[in-house]
């Protein structure tokens, strides 16, 4: 079978890998659509994220859906043919933050195309992946398309329960990439009743008001575009925090009522912020990194029709193309979502 | 101009009262419609709700929407002619509760048509209102209709806050009347990944199944319906109770998972309760009652179409004929929600 | 070695048991002091608990410390000789609801001394007993009959965290047995301001007074005391309920400020329960159940001074006079506390 | 009566002003003691506090206690010649965030001795007060120092609430000023298992040791001092963050456990923030400001003995040597709490 592997920055290979049978529990999936994420992008066009670094090749991915070609012993709610998204997530169930139920916290996750432990922990753009049973979740109905976006989607979902209750409430999301804009659709589905978004892009604004955005902003064309959303303390309840950049964040904050949530989501290393507002307006800044059991939730939210992924996926290149690809989806003036089409 | 006016059980009149003039930072508003909740049923009916009786006549009513017709002086925000949602909620704003933000608890709560204070607080059902200009939401693009159902629909968006975050979630809703089926459609609006509603009455339940839910059983002719879902220490992570029947929520309670959510929206006196299954799976039942800013919010959600109210209105009756929308208005078996047409 | 084994109502029998060496990961240790608790009483007297009914012998006991007489492989962190809290929650780490960090709703827990699954779960009142490394807390500077308190001390530390907050709050305590007593302790511990404590035996109330309750009332000898506290819609922000019994829950229900929390931890079937009044007043009634890492709080907490729980082990008596020991905990005039001595 | 101004930086004057008479439902009070704030302070060397700046004379002083001289209508709580403690706090209870209950951020507030509107809030640093009865806690058994801590205990005790439930939890406090060491009072009355405190000074850790913190660490002696904590992605469970400066907070978010709080309660302008370390360990930043009814439960908890703030005020001087006490009160090598003595 063919994979991606990153060996450095720009250098992405197509190479050959070994199929292997599923074990007791575990699953045989063919690869049907893979999405890129920014971290993806990361190792692509970096080697790396901040601090961590690559150090040996490693298989790129880990927004996967396939369908399923082998069953290990015991798996009995799994088919044969079977469409599932298959949830990068595997943390140990044994430290002791898995113990308190904090699995996005595990100290010795396995998280698919991660450079983070080394020996690095491979990733999901392959034709032909094993995955533990627990890991998938049935997709019947679905495209693989939007399949592959649960990833994504559980992101934004597990964000959303950062800000908790959220119905009728007023919200700002910066930053309207696909996380930006999944953030949009969990936000609109858990009942905000007012959602406006900024961006520095016209694409990716445009986009953002066809999937839910009420009003949208361009930032660098209209830098005072928040100014009137200060008036009176604040106006916005809860910011989504999509672009790890320190402008966007401080103008946020200058725009929530007293008690607004700020959920992080958006990753950008050391920030200079206002915290004399945060403190004055108790603000409270809460990090979102990753998600567990989101990634079940998300998918069936998409089977009931209740979030729909597919207007983001503007672009679905093959494998063979998989460098082309990278280079579209780093490209926020025409792309939102490009995935890989495995098979 | 015309009020309608309960005198005992059954003793419900129509008669004339004065129309008086705004004073400052007050509109007066010609009524258009008035939704017939279950308190208006029981003062009708019986006289009285539990311990709270009547003991002088007292105009009914609490849920009405109209348009103004005089604007008080300083009264800026709102406009002649326009078309408001009144809330009937109106703290004190000096006492203990209301400096807590607990609107609702108010020590001197005046909340229209009810009997619980002596003099009883008059109620709305009359064809003109004098108002304060904050408990008019405008409500431009609703119909009166819709706009009178601002009332009952913050009842339940209260509920829902009390149930916290409910993205992804799954609900049971025991009790189709409008306040189940409008949790159903506050459910569904807060991101419930899936609902199931139980009644005793095919009318309700095929309504509610119209309205965003699931799954309809009739606990009547199905009385073992939710055995299934008591499955692994149950299903339901939040149970929206709306009969206020012993039975309705000892059938939710074993059918919620440990650390499941009651919120008990249905009042009926004092019941049995398995408060060992409570404690055992640490369970939370959660009272909720009436609202406050919900009633904004709620106007906020129906005006973006968030929110569909008008199929629950399934009966409009003129003024005049007032007797015959309590009668229609207290049959489960083809009535959700009836109005009256002031106008 | 000598264990106590329950046969049925009054059927409490001293009978020798095998030693085992401890295997991986596991201790061998002389149990030295165990607490009677209510629901070995319960096993004592009826043979069950509600319907949770002995079908076969069973060493009771779950509340027990003593020394490491011998350490399996792999065992790094623990002493010969060394006193150690043994906690009796034993949670499978592999369930749903382990996985979600619900421990003590496991599906699959093995608690000491409990005759809910089948075949039994022996308990730990016994001479030897071998455990998992992970259930042992270190109790250096305690004695064994403070160590062996980190059971119930566990259970009302988990009580006060389903209350939340509750510095500067007014809180009653319903029932002063072992469980009030130590809600008393842990709530004071916890910030409350205010506590107020009722039962009906004036030894308890005593014993409430000296350990912490501001004020005791005896419901018995003073039916009304509580009812000041009902002015201005109730006083007090938290209710630990610890006695099962309806007519206590009542009180305090009518004693509880609006949005008021109520800790349900007494155990006693089905009870009729003033619903309305929770509605009215949006009251939380939350059931805690057992305790997981609260077993480990407490034992930090106790090693610290911040809880001292000595004066609540009124008796200790020998292995031998263990029915006599059981005689003793079950009079709730004249006994807090009764604990066994094995060594 | 003599009042105390601030005119420009440095120049603070002792003044003549007008003693007036109590209105309805307001008392007279000859101020008793008075604690210097480090916002006082902040007037006193620099005129004003980052963007806000003296624009006019203003009477300093927010923390004060006294003896009531005279009673105007209505009051009917308060004695002649008992000694309270007043509230600085003083909302409008009308606008939209009095309405919601966060008094704290009214749009109105008049809090003693802020220059933020114009013209400025007039302070208590007086001879004798008039305020509301309202603001009035009253003290009796508390020296009038003990009183006049009423106001900074408060703004700790808020701090408090914002980490929610504490018990058992472990605590980090970065700067042992009064704000600090209030908390760390705070935090153990709240139920804290371990309290490791951090600063520059070794006057001010010997005082943290002395009043509950288990650890102390001078950073400027020992800048590595917090390293060990950070293992296993870090220990504390909460920060309370009282210095308002980068290397502080950096540090504890470096030894903070992921969902691990910070409660901000320093003031120090804009701060490079590792938000990253925020977002991968989902830590919350929640801004403390202020409180309000804190203010009484502070008194309640000082009259139970439940808390001593006494050893705190290390500095108490006559009002004529006022100059004198803000200068002892700039002096961390030295004064903790420097108060007034008025009378």
């Amino acid at each position: 079978m063919k994979s991606l592997v990153i060996h450095a920055p720009l250098d992405l290979r197509i190479e050959d890998a070994n199929v292997t049978d599923p074990g007791p529990g575990e699953v045989q999936i063919a690869i049907a659509a893979g999405g890129i994420c920014g971290s993806d992008l990361h190792y692509y066009q970096h080697g790396g994220i901040g601090t961590i670094r690559l150090r040996e090749p490693m298989i790129l991915g880990h927004e996967v859906s396939g369908h399923i070609t082998a069953l290990g012993d015991g798996v009995t709610n799994l088919k044969l043919g079977q469409l599932v998204a298959v949830s990068p997530s595997r943390p140990c169930h044994a430290c002791v933050y898995c113990h308190e139920g904090k699995l996005n916290h595990c100290l010795n996750m396995r998280f698919y195309g991660s450079a983070m432990p080394f020996p690095h922990i491979q990733g999901a753009f392959r034709e032909m992946l094993v995955a533990d049973q627990t890991q998938c979740a049935p997709a019947d109905g679905l495209t693989p398309g939007e399949a592959a976006m649960a990833e994504p989607l559980a992101v934004c979902l597990h964000g959303v329960h950062q800000a908790g209750d959220i119905l009728g409430k007023r919200v700002l999301v910066t930053g309207c990439g696909p996380i930006g804009l999944l953030c949009i659709l969990a936000a609109r589905r858990a009942g905000a009743a007012e959602i406006v978004a900024t961006d520095l892009t016209d694409f990716t604004l445009q986009m953002a008001r066809e999937n839910g955005a009420d009003r949208v902003i361009n930032a660098r064309e209209d830098p005072e575009g928040l100014k009137p959303y200060e008036t009176g303390k604040g106006t916005f309840d809860v910011l989504f925090e999509c672009t790890g950049a320190a402008p966007a964040l401080a103008a946020g904050i200058a725009a929530l009522r007293p008690r607004g949530i700020i959920v992080q989501l958006g990753l950008g290393g050391d920030m200079q912020l206002p915290v004399q507002a945060i403190t004055a307006k108790e603000l409270q800044l809460r990090g979102s990194f990753r998600f567990h059991e989101e990634f079940f939730t998300g998918i069936a939210l998409m089977r009931k029709g209740l979030i729909d992924v597919k207007p983001l996926i503007t672009h679905t290149l093959d494998l063979k193309d998989a460098v082309k690809a990278f280079e579209v989806a780093a490209d926020r003036t025409q792309a939102m979502k490009a995935q890989i089409a495995f098979s």
